[in-house]
This record gives C-alpha cells, structure tokens and sequence, in this order.
C-alpha cells in the first residue's frame, strides 16, 4: 500500500480522513476489547487503535499475530485522540504485513534494555532504530546540509579530491598503504595539498565534506580511523578571514539544527543553545598559563602541544567555543606561514570545544622558496612533494582555510560520550564491521 | 588589499565607482602610450587599462614588468565601455604584486597552445585556469549541489558510509587492498550494502555523494578507478518509484545548471537541452534486438551484457535518454527482486544517455531466504555477508535504489570527449599524480 504520511505529518485536525502509514511494530497492547499498536517510522510513533467491535476481526488477528520490529503498512481513519502521541490515533481499515521480524532480536530497539556500545554498533542496523540513535543522524544530515547551503551561499564550490594517493599530506606517519596495481599508494589523511592547489587553480574558495583515513593507533573517544572533514580553502584571505567564515559556519549550522531539527533535540534532550561569534580569541602562550594550574598538567611548558588534559582544563575554564592563536611556529605543520613581526609565532589557529579542538586551519605559506625551506626543516623531501609544490611556482595567491570534524562537532553539539555515536558504521583499531 | 569584488559582479552601471579585484595576469598589452592588463578571477575578465597620462609611472612600470600567470591585487576606477569585456574597464590606482609567475609555464593557461590531456592533468592547477576547465568544475559543484538540493527536498537522508570495509559489495573482483593494521582491509566498490542496511534501520530515505573504487584493470575514456557514486535508497519503494526518482533528479540538475551556469555553459559552447521526462522505458528484449541491426554487433544474445558499441547501436537508435528495463536475472546482482510473474526477468533498471550507461538501479530482494539462496546461485558465501544478511532478518522494508556515476552524468552533460575531464584529479591504471 502506497504510503501517504510520515507520522509526523499527521495531524489532529486531519481527523476523519484516511491515511496510510509503513512501518515497524513497536509496541502491541492487547486488552481484550481494546488492542493496540504502536507503529514507528523515521520520524515518529503512530497509536493504531483497535476496538473489537470497531476494526475487522482478520486486523486484529493478523496484530495479534505479529512479532515486535515486523514492518507493516496500515491503512486507517485518523480519529483526533488528545492522550495519544501527537494528539491522534488511527482506526485501521487494511493492514498489510510486509517483513515478519525473527525472535530473539539482537537488540532492544526501544532502549529499555539497555545495550553496550560496541554490542550496538554490532546489530547497527537494529540500533538505528531506537529513537534516540535515528535523532542523532537525522541531526547529523540536517548540520552538514547547513554546512554546504552556508559555505554555498559564501561563494565556495564544492571539490571532489583523490583519497588515493602517492604522498602523504605530512609525511610518512599514521597512514594506510594501498596495493595500487603494481604500485604502493596510501588513503589521503587530509585533502590539504589538493585544496591549496585548488587556489594555484583559481577556484578561488572551495570546500569539500569528504572522509578522511588516519591510521591512529590508540582508540581514544574522539579519534576515528576513518572520520568526515569539512575542509574549506579561501584565496586572497588571512587567517583572521578563514576564522571568522569557521566561526560563522559553526553559528549557522547550530540555529539550522535548533529551527529543523526541534522533534529531534527534543528526542535528545538537547537544549541547543548557538553559540555567539565572534568566538573569544585566546594566544597559545594564555592556554598553555591556564593548563598549567591544573595539577594533572603543571609540566606543560611553552611549545608543547595541549594534551587532551590540557585542553580539558583550557575548556573548562572557557567555558564556551574558542580559537587559539599564536601557535609557536614549529609545533604547526611546514605550510603555516609564520607572523611577519616574530617568526617563531605563526598564522595558525585551532577552534575549540570546552570538551575538545574541533578544527584546525592557517593562512598558508604561500611563498615557493619558503615553504621549500619549511619542508626540509621539517625533514620532509621537497622530491616527492613535486606535484604540490610546483602549483606555488607560477602565480599561487596568498591563502588561508581550515579541516573542520564533522563527527566532532555533532559529537559536542549533541553532548554524545563517545565520538562512535557520531558516525553510522565506525572505523578503529579492532572494528572492520560492519 | 580586500577584494570588494569578483569580475562578474562589476556592471557598467557602477561607473565612477571605486573596486579592488584579485586575480591572474591573463594578458599584457602595450602599445606605448596606452597599456592593457587582462585580468582573470575565477568568473571571468577585468580589462584594466592604463592610459600613461592618467596612470602612475609606478603602476605602469610595474605591470611591464610583470609575468603572465603573475598573481596581483587592482583597485581602480570603474568606467563603462561597450567595447571592453562585460562592458567595462578598470583605470588602475593601486596595484600590488602578490605573487611572481616563473616563466616559462608549464602549459599555456589561455588554451591558446593547445596539449594533450596527459600533459594537463599533470600540471593540473595550470590547466584549471583555463576559462574552459574552470567551466567544467564550476557546472560540476553546481550540478552536485542541485542533486544534494532536489533529493533533500524529496526526503532523502544524507549518510556517510565507510569506504574501508572487510568485504566485497558482489564478490572479490575489482578490489584494492588496504593494509588495515594487522589485517586486510578493501575500498568500498559501492555503498550497496551499507544503504540497504539503512533501510533495515528505519532510515526511510538516504542518499550518500561520495567516492567509490573500482580496480579495473583496462583504462577507457568512460572508467575511472576512483569515482564520485551518487547513491540512493528509498523504503517502500518500487522500481518504478526509484526511476521516476531519478528521471526527475537528471532533469533538475539539467535545468538548475542551465539557470545558473549561463556564463560556463557560455564559454563551453554548450546548448543545455533539459531533457523531459518521464524517460522512456526500453525492454532489454527490444535493446538486443535493436543492437543486433548493428553490424558490429551481429551476434549479441539475449542473456549477454550490453557492450560498448551494443549501448552506442542503441543509443544511436533512441537519441536521447532512456532506461532499460525487464533485464534477465541471472545477468544482475544478487540483490535485485525477480518478477513475481517471470522470475527469469527481474527488477533492475539502467539509466543511459544516448553515449553510455549513466545509472544502474533496481527494486531489491528483501526476503532474507530468497537473498541467501541468491547469493548462493551466484557463487557467494553467505558466512561472509553475516553482517548484511542479518540486517533483512528483522523486519526489512521492502526497498529500491541506484547509483548514479556524478563523472559520466557531468562528461554527458558538457559533452566531454575523456571523463577524466570530468574529475579534478583522475586516477587510473599509470596515474597516480598529481
């Protein structure tokens, strides 16, 4: 049967009219006289109502008959019903079984018995079903389309670059080899070389929403093996520039996801607050202060990278979405251009969450003879960066942009525990699977 | 200096005013006391032009000595003159050098010395510059971003599946190995799997954008090795409901790069015609019998695959865009749905441009013992699929779907000759830079 509404678009004032909704058996209550089923699709609950006397004796049997999570498609009357969910229920007229669930199921889709992660993300496909897990994607497709209208509407173009590759972005480290035919290749850990070369190109302003492949090998509750980065690249720009367009972006997809996504936060209990921009600017040389008061980081020191207790405690004492700036220049990656006045400082920033660093970006070293001279400090072989650097030799205009997490930042958009929850079918040191 | 404007964003009737463009030295002119510099920004040409009496000797020296390719900033007086490009010209009062071209160039960005599409894909982020590639990518972000845009109004979903996974989508051919720690990994072939799985999870309606990685061994104009897949899945669906889907999903994007790609299509020489709709629907009986006139392909059978010059004969023969319908099943993928009526012939579908297969869709088989038994026919081992297979043991909704080559879609839509001009890094059997 043809289906005509979503639960969701079903409404009280609609009583009266006949409607066909699919999907999966959610609940079933028989008491006696009176049984009823809870059907459940993307978007909500529909209370199908079953007086005996009312509803044909072969409907109510086949109910009777059918196992949990079973997918039907229920044709009925909408009666406006005050207690029920949404304020209506349906009086079916035909109910059709399209898929018979098989007992035991492998997870409780309604989340009264509650699951380990990993034994969720085994069974993802049944997982999906809870609620609580379809709000999270659900919000997720909502944040990234919010994030493309948002850089579209900058004069951004979408790019496609090559995951595989000959080069890695920063050398040899944390990265997957490939059996190209008869050669070696590796997963791109980064799309950074291609969208600097995009602006030798003059595209201009680009973005791309693409995965990402890090061989990491301690699992930690924010790094993935295969994540989402949102990266962006703007000619002509500072680092200033590509901040405030970060921080603009981050605003823009919050009040998105809070006007879109309301049922869903409300599922979460999320109580989305946007965050104000401009975001505060703190100088690493701040960060590195406030860090070392907490006792867990009091050995910090000036040029070390903010551990994750150290952003922890920067966090806590923020207290709301912030940029570091003035790095040192030799803890930032060989294409950070470093400040004109103090060299040992640099046009780099990180965004930061109080609960961790969502983005990274710079205005780029855009100077061949330079960024050839940063290379080989950094030990990297201006040989097997030929490709790249070739495009700084014939007209390559001054740049800055950032990587953004996709899985981050929904991870603290939607306070979830563990970064896994951020993404469909994860990717670390032990799961391959599904 | 801050650019206030693109090249396209001028108008005549801004005469008087002052702006700053940014861009490339696409041309000097010099005829003594009158000079010109054609600038170029991704949206076309600015004609600054530099009468000695009115100009500084500064900026006039300095423009003499610049190189082509040369990236600089102008800030200038905007005057309306019907001869010059978008009807006016630029009298400079500030110019800055940001960047100095080598010379000579590694190919000739104006196309004016034409080269072969090795030598350009080399030097990539050179030829990008040409009006025309520009063009190319230009029409390609705005085509991806109608289909993003026409599916998401349809309800469609966007996920993020993995791209490293443990098994193959139809078995173990076309594979690239991944190293994944102490085990072989592969790139994904297709989401297949992984979006029937979202059906399973109640997700209704998803749609993914993204790459796919096929080891095919020989090199063609119309195969690449690493592709962009428009992939979608819809819940109670049929085959029928998944074509017209995706008639109507083609003849948007048409119609929305038509509207807003006038000036590209323009510099492409391209008469966009919006194909209409509904296509028409070719039974694969009648394609063999139309590609049997062809004397090329005399001896082609019902129950062989439509090769190259079979789909041309038919191409040829139909003129426009037409699906295939009604294909035997035992030269499908597993997971399509036989006919209820014949089960020789089964639910799949092909979407073809008059010069090649465009999309491959079906409605799928979403009976758990009629899949396994499918698998079985086709020599697969369902041990391997376990964690697909069970997600069509509890309550699969029945389900149809395609996927779209976002490459051959563009190739056909601007007519290009190769479809690695179609993508902005090919990679394929010898290439693997840049």
């Amino acid at each position: 049967m043809q289906r005509t509404h979503y639960s969701r678009d079903i409404t009280p004032a609609m009583n009266g009219s006949t409607v066909t909704v699919n999907g999966w058996v959610h609940e079933i209550r028989d008491f006696g006289g009176l049984a009823f089923l809870i059907l459940r699709d993307r978007e909500g609950l529909v209370q199908v109502t079953m007086p005996k006397k009312k509803v044909s004796k072969e409907i109510v049997d086949t109910v009777k008959g059918l196992s949990r999570e079973s997918v039907v498609s229920v044709t009925g009357d909408v009666k406006a019903m005050e207690k029920a969910p949404n304020g209506y229920e349906l009086i079916p007229t035909a109910l059709e079984v399209l898929s018979r669930a098989d007992a035991p199921l492998p997870l409780d889709p309604t989340g009264k018995v509650p699951a380990e992660l990993d034994t969720r993300l085994d069974s993802r496909f049944m997982d999906l079903r809870s609620p609580e897990v379809t709000a999270v994607f659900y919000v997720r497709a909502n944040m990234i389309k919010a994030i493309r209208d948002y850089l579209s509407s900058q004069g951004c173009l979408e790019i496609a670059s090559p995951k595989i590759v000959a080069t890695a972005t920063e050398g040899g480290t944390e990265l997957f080899p490939i059996s190209y035919f008869e050669r070696e290749a590796f997963l791109n850990q980064s799309p950074q070389l291609y969208k600097q070369m995009m602006m030798a190109g003059g595209m201009d302003r680009v973005y791309e929403i693409g995965p990402i492949f890090r061989a990491e090998e301690h699992a930690t509750r924010k790094h993935l093996n295969e994540a989402t980065s949102i990266d962006v690249e703007l000619s002509f720009a500072t680092d200033e520039d590509a901040m405030r367009l970060l921080e603009n972006t981050i605003a823009y997809a919050y009040a998105y996801v809070k006007e879109h996504c309301q049922a869903q936060l409300k599922v979460l209990n999320v109580d989305l607050q946007v965050p104000k921009t401009p975001f505060r600017r703190l100088c690493y040389r701040d960060a590195i202060e406030i860090a070392k008061k907490d006792p867990e980081c009091a050995d910090i020191e000036y040029g070390d990278d903010l551990s994750t207790q150290a952003e922890h405690a920067v966090g806590q004492a923020i207290g709301e979405h912030y940029f570091i700036v003035n790095w040192p220049t030799n803890i930032r990656a060989f294409y950070t251009q470093p400040c004109e006045n103090d060299p040992s400082i640099c046009k780099a920033f990180d965004l930061m969450h109080p609960r961790m660093e969502l983005s990274s970006g710079a205005q780029r070293e855009y100077r061949y003879a330079e960024l050839v001279k940063k290379m080989e400090e950094k030990g990297l072989s201006p040989e097997s960066f030929k490709f790249y650097l070739d495009s700084f030799r014939y007209g390559m205009p001054p740049h800055a942009g950032w990587g953004l997490g996709a899985e981050r930042l929904l991870q603290t958009m939607l306070n979830l525990n563990n970064i896994r929850e951020a993404v469909l079918f994860p990717r670390d040191r032990v799961r391959l699977t599904p």
